[in-house]
């Protein structure tokens, strides 16, 4: 009796009702009670389901359509408010039941410390996994002002996860000095500044492996997403970030799962942010959860 | 599997996942098309549920707490685009078979044009049939611009489809000259500029009878709702809207439905008007649809 | 060759387009050289146009329509940027040439400072001329940093033209200490905080006099108006202004003139100032220009 | 060397740079880790002192100029960020050390579990102590989702504090429903929607008591003060809270010190709300910290 | 008696007052009825007029001033509301006549169906008439849900009318799967992504043949035109446009008209949409239409 | 007392409490009274200074850290509002102490017309000056309307006062023709359109010599800084000004000072203008201010 959701707004168009048959699952995690600066990404899965509406079916890019995946939006994770702790936890545990089911998980924040747990879960279930992190910001932090829940540390985790050898970041213009210094001497991959040039190189030697991708929003230049907590001037384009997204589907790694986080809708009254991040989704749907 | 939306922002604020046990049911009506100075209401039903999310469950203004009555977010019809005619027989079919469940429907706008297919469905079920309405604007044009189908139009219809004097018309404040007119020698009954007052002295006229009410968001002032297609300056206030809300729900009558429409939070950043706009939907839950 | 602008909203709706035939004249003033604090005033002529084109012709309040009355919009006088004496001195010329043409000027601003060359215009053509001031602040100030010449100091200014005890200030809410002195000592009339009730009763007093009345949009609280460069709170709401205008109207006094000044869109996103200020234009064609 | 902060806005506008001789102090607490809807209040107190720059520094509702007052703005108390605990700490522990100097407390928010630290401070120093709560929320909570520093709560505190009994609240509009019953059971006072009448009734009671007064600016009606947290339709106007604020300053109860919480800027892009905040400043300056 | 309009926002910068002796004329087409997603272009040619005022009259890029070209502002068509077909017509019957007279016509939009009736009068007076079509979008679709009058169509009834094999599309990054093979299996000319490197290789192609440009804002990336009805991520640069315009300008064609299409303001509260829309009609004006 | 502004948003971050150690000094120009169109540039220093909360105190672009250089912020010169002459010589006489001191000044702006009074004051202290100009526009008038105090005259006035072929234009896109032909014939040098590479190529040919810097924030395009008054489209990119920066910092020419001029907060609700300006200023700190 319920209206027909697909091209409601509410949930991510054209996707299925059913979880059962799903290949992929959106699910939204409305936490940012770490950030410091500016909050409002609670309200970002929300946002880019409703501007999702706008999307064409079809991807000239990936030369594919909406229909040719069989997705389910499950909605946003009830995150209990100011329960940073409590709220991973449960991120991680219905993260695991994806991986159980046998889904392709893509994840829609909130803030950027919601991709430490499914890092966890993502670990458990795959060997010899991989992390691409495309992002303004090295996010290596130890902690933040005595936290270690911290929005700022979620790379740095993942690099105690499963090697810092095994973390590549992309596009990284802020940061501490400490986060540069352990960026450089542990073994990981930064590059700096850009995203698509040093991607293409990187994406032969993960081939065959399995590769977690996670996307903060604020890599794009301010200009480009301006609703975001902590804008970065001196970003990508919107085109640099579409074409990173097709040099991925297009390469030979396993890509396992993926997350889109930091829209924050409430800096950006043009809305462009979330139209951006919602066809950002769409091409991950096509290009990455149906291989 | 999917997540429990009853706070989620996707449906009204504590509403039962289950239609068949529910008393009331809200539903949404996503068309602005008729609409010629400022459109956009279309997404105001979305907004108003958003903005529940920011309501206390419990009403001191009628002592009683949501989790007392039983309603379903039906979400919102599926109106084809610009079509006008359709759109209107879909709300008809879907408030007939609302009615024939015994569902008190309430109705999210959308144009107010929506409001007319109600009237008729309204009146098949119910006889001695009553209309309050609380708007800015009179609407009792015959057509604009030719077009029997406008915005401007629904009051002079039901006028048609009940006779005059069953309709009353509160805050009343823009209109062409025949419109006041016809109000004056039609027989209904037409309140100019104030809404509680005047309310308070009809309402003991119409002790026992079936009233069906319909509310117009541009009959508060732009200072109170600035989110409306056609902002009226000189309107009431959202106290006095609260009053006149509280007023019919301890009157005698009895109510059968209720809409409110022309929400249109695109000329809105402060976000007020459905803020305001989901209170009113609260009171009508608890104040009208649960007696 | 020039499509009818009568509903363009680039001049007011329903302006006749021969200056001739018409009986009054609006005229635009986009001056804002001499505010200190938010200017922008220079771009409220033309959103108060624009805003027109979303009221209806005819007025409930009046019960009179557009088309009773013969206007016509000349546009904005080309006052020179960042030069208030040569501004000010043409907009003298200008209302020196409309009541030479027998025309009832309508002023658009602008700062307020701009009804100081109206008020020397019309007190050379009128004898016995009284000034009905409607504003938040006094404006009494001698300068203001120094100069004469500021928007802080048109109705002192008066004062000195017509004589203190012939200008009637209302709503005053702000001011320095020594304008507020200034009133109470020199026997002009200020009725503070109130508009409407202690205009009705000065309004017999003035009876058969010649009355200009001047308008600063922020007479009305910052929720009805926010933009304006100097809001205020504690103002009164646009019902009260409406009923202002309708007592004036209803007077016996001559009305030879009127201005609506310090609209400044660029504060008001919801345009509510401009809908606002327009319709009461609408009221002053209707109740005022065409006795 | 550095440039007189008085006309800067940084600081409020005409405060004295000295701290020593300063009667009255005016301190920030930019702290909003609590809120569960909208965040924001973090950035209301520099926002409030930025708009001061635009008031004038005579009251004529007090008569009153502010060089009549010797009051010195410290800036904001540097609150640790997500750490309520601590910050509540600091906020004691400064207002201790304001009381001991000898000072008129004026504390600026942030958000309103911010009061409860100065409530206990001030009862160290008060014997006898009443506290007069001006807010749309009852703020009784006994805790928020299981946490008991919450912005719900602080009244429900300042109750187990002083007694209920000597705690007096006006305008409260939203709440749960223990709240309310706690309300009527507890023998605390509380008047529902309405400020300045029953303010009046109840100020004559508390002649001669040591008060604090204690203002959510939400009190005010959304059209009012948009930019807020829980924004809640069906408040009172600006012009009646200015009446209460007079009424408070011409009985004969001994104001202790005062706050005014919950402006948040980023919802109100017409910058009215810390407009109209920065008047109730200055009229609390000249008409309760000096007398 | 009505003020010099050249220097007013309510025509073109510069525009010349008189019909008879310009080369070019520039008219408005505010129509935005078949628009499915987000209306509001049909207040695009006035905000574009507004925003011409802070141009400078002369283009470094072509090395000319406004003065230089003799072109008329006739000010916007008064389409009929909602009434797509006699809208269409209407603008028809007026480009014939500005042909008829000789005129280069430069359209400003309002949506893209507009271009329709354009192209049918070009066809009517140019032989061998090809079309430069500049969008996001391919417009392409036979209909859409069942309407012929969309703004998803004009390009493929263009197809139809001068055979596709004269069209050329360029920047094309958002359709359906069916608009793509269409192109590729109809004999047009389609360049994905990318504007004026393509061009640049098909401008010597078209040498001598008369050519009408066709330019939908939405173009250029969601940074560079947020004010756009269907706002597509990955676009191209203003810059971009601007070299575009150029090559055109540079180039051996014959061009016969232009229009600037789906500007829609209330998406854009920086007007950076208009003041970019503004400066690249200044460029038609200056390279394109004084040849 | 007060409460360390190092981390209040009032100073911009990091800077050093005392005058007399620092080598830098950041100083506020909150001046915009020549500005013709969109003025609002006087609220420019405090949203950079603010908004620099935001950064963080490490470069990767410089590999330097805040801390690393002293520098303090002496706050906004409290320049007399309208007066533009006297608000200049205030200026002068500031950097003059400023040079007097040793100190390395960094001005914000404020309109362009303030780097007039400080190249002045630069080329009483240092020989053989030049200059660097980043701008949109050529800012080469002789007078505006009449007036040579006007923000779009300081670099001609440069060009008296150090010789033109001293003074090094780029990015220029905005002009008067005859701006446009004094840069060609006079000697000056003017870069079109471009910034990062003709700079490159320049610096070489200034090494040793001591230069001053001014950038125009309408350098970027619309899209990157919308907070500005007479945003040009086609504008270069913010990365493509850190690049220049960076080329500036990694030369080998005497830098002896810079400013940044001209952000208008207001025009930019996404507050991404002044966050992009913050980050040029910690750049500028880094990267020229300590060599």
């Amino acid at each position: 009796m319920r209206f027909d959701e697909a091209y409601s707004g509410k949930v991510f168009i054209m996707s299925n009702p059913n979880y059962e048959d799903a290949k992929a699952v959106i699910y939204g995690m409305p936490m940012d009670w770490t950030v410091s600066f500016r909050p409002g990404s609670r309200f970002g899965p929300n946002r880019i389901r409703e501007a999702s509406l706008g999307l064409e079916e079809y991807s000239p890019y990936m030369d594919k359509h909406l229909e040719e995946v069989n997705y389910f939006d499950a909605g946003d994770i009830p995150l209990p408010f100011g329960n940073a702790a409590r709220s991973l936890d449960m991120v991680e545990e219905y993260v695991d039941k994806l991986l159980a089911d046998g889904k392709f998980p893509i994840g829609l924040g909130g803030e950027h410390l919601l991709s430490w747990p499914i890092f966890k879960s993502m670990n458990k279930k795959y060997d010899n996994m991989a992390i691409i992190h495309i992002d303004a910001h090295a996010d290596l932090r130890e902690e933040y002002e005595g936290e270690v829940l911290s929005h700022s540390t979620p790379i740095r985790k993942a690099c105690g996860l499963i090697g810092p050898e095994n973390v590549y970041s992309f596009g990284i213009r802020s940061g501490m000095r400490e986060e540069f210094q352990f960026a450089k001497e542990s073994g990981m991959h930064m590059s700096k500044f850009e995203v698509a040039e040093p991607l293409k190189k990187v994406l032969p030697t993960l081939a065959g492996r399995n590769v977690y991708v996670t996307i903060d929003i604020d890599v794009l230049d301010p200009s480009c997403a301006p609703g975001t907590g902590t804008a970065e001037a001196g970003g990508i384009t919107s085109k640099e970030l579409l074409d990173a997204i097709m040099s991925i589907a297009e390469s030979n790694i396993n890509i396992i799962g993926a997350d889109l986080v930091e829209v924050a809708p409430a800096y950006d009254p043009t809305e462009q942010t979330q139209i951006t991040a919602s066809k950002m989704i769409r091409e991950i749907i096509l290009g990455w959860a149906d291989r």
